[in-house]
């Protein structure tokens, strides 16, 4: 399987990078552990989805934040490892939904990322994960995400 | 020291384990490091403690739903490993606690999932940790955990 | 380079080792992964930043805030290595903002925390990062910050 002919079966072109927003970087790789920094549904310079989700957005547009935050991900993997075929797998997504008073969907919105990470690598896709709500993010995004790879 | 002989004698029985609630594994295992997916308090399919610590649930029940939590994680690394005397030790907790509004304990909360990790495990049950409130946790529980465990 | 020299040249006095404030170790390490348990603003047994960043706390005294939290980890790294000059660098951070309503800064305010570690280590200590905004910390902290190192 060649992820690159996967992402274009699915009719997907990974997002520009963007410099990190803060003192951190992109990614770092411990022996066979690619940590990636936490991800917004950005394209380029701009931030595409933001407000809570459950008042100012929907499940289904937090679905698609989400999704944008995996993408930024594999655009990073992309340029840190040269080539995406070097990934094995995702270890561990780690997901924070900015959220309205009493919402309480946030998995449902987290598989935006986690159903296209299974799409793309399916069984070895599927990491571990959290998904957690809270009252404010970054440059009022909806949705962050932190991944662990496996490489 | 057996685990399911101190189990016994901690008249603890692992409560059964339910198919994750989302696109994801509940354990993944890199090296000796395997990592337990956000648990709740839920036994089976019923959710056992809903609403925010502080106002619709004591610290003492908060205790208990993060002791649900912990015994979550073991179920599963019983059924991810066959044995849990594979496991060596605790070596991550990170704990978010759904908080009525000027909630400031969540350490005292995630301490009853600690504990028991404690009484299992002993020093090695010991891990790092990190306990945060939050407005919002999927389904309405009160408490949910992630772990990294040593094997 | 000499860490101890450089703390010295950036005029830098390690704060006081406290316990843990719950079931819990300060440090504990998995091959060459040191986790740090989530370190708060606080000065020994004193907690200095309490309240929300963007309405009690401006954006300086959470950035003050965050560097207090890194110290803190430092310290702990310090009595748990012996000497500071075995750490290579940073691989995470996830950093936590008590936030006001509506505050969107918290890359701004975890950069105390991310700057100082850059001033010591240079690019080794840029590792990753999340910065996520919450509704409520233990004991009211402004900041809680949680690190891997890699030694």
């Amino acid at each position: 399987m060649d992820v690159y002919a996967k992402l274009k079966e699915l009719n997907i072109t990974l997002p520009e990078l963007h410099p990190p927003r803060g003192i951190y970087k992109p990614a770092r790789q411990v022996g066979n552990c690619l940590y990636v920094s936490g991800q917004g549904p950005t394209k380029g310079d701009a931030i595409l989805f933001t407000g809570k989700v459950g008042s100012e957005r929907s499940i289904e547009e937090g679905q698609e934040a989400a999704k944008l935050c995996a993408l930024n991900a594999l655009s990073i993997l992309h340029h840190f490892l040269g080539d995406l075929n070097k990934v094995k797998g995702v270890i561990k997504t780690l997901g924070f939904v900015q959220s309205a008073d009493g919402f309480s969907q946030q998995p449902q919105v987290i598989n935006g990322a986690s159903g296209l990470l299974m799409d793309i690598w399916g069984e070895d896709g599927l990491g571990v994960r959290s998904a957690i709500g809270t009252s404010e993010l970054p440059s009022n995004i909806s949705v962050e995400i932190e991944f662990i790879f496996e490489v």
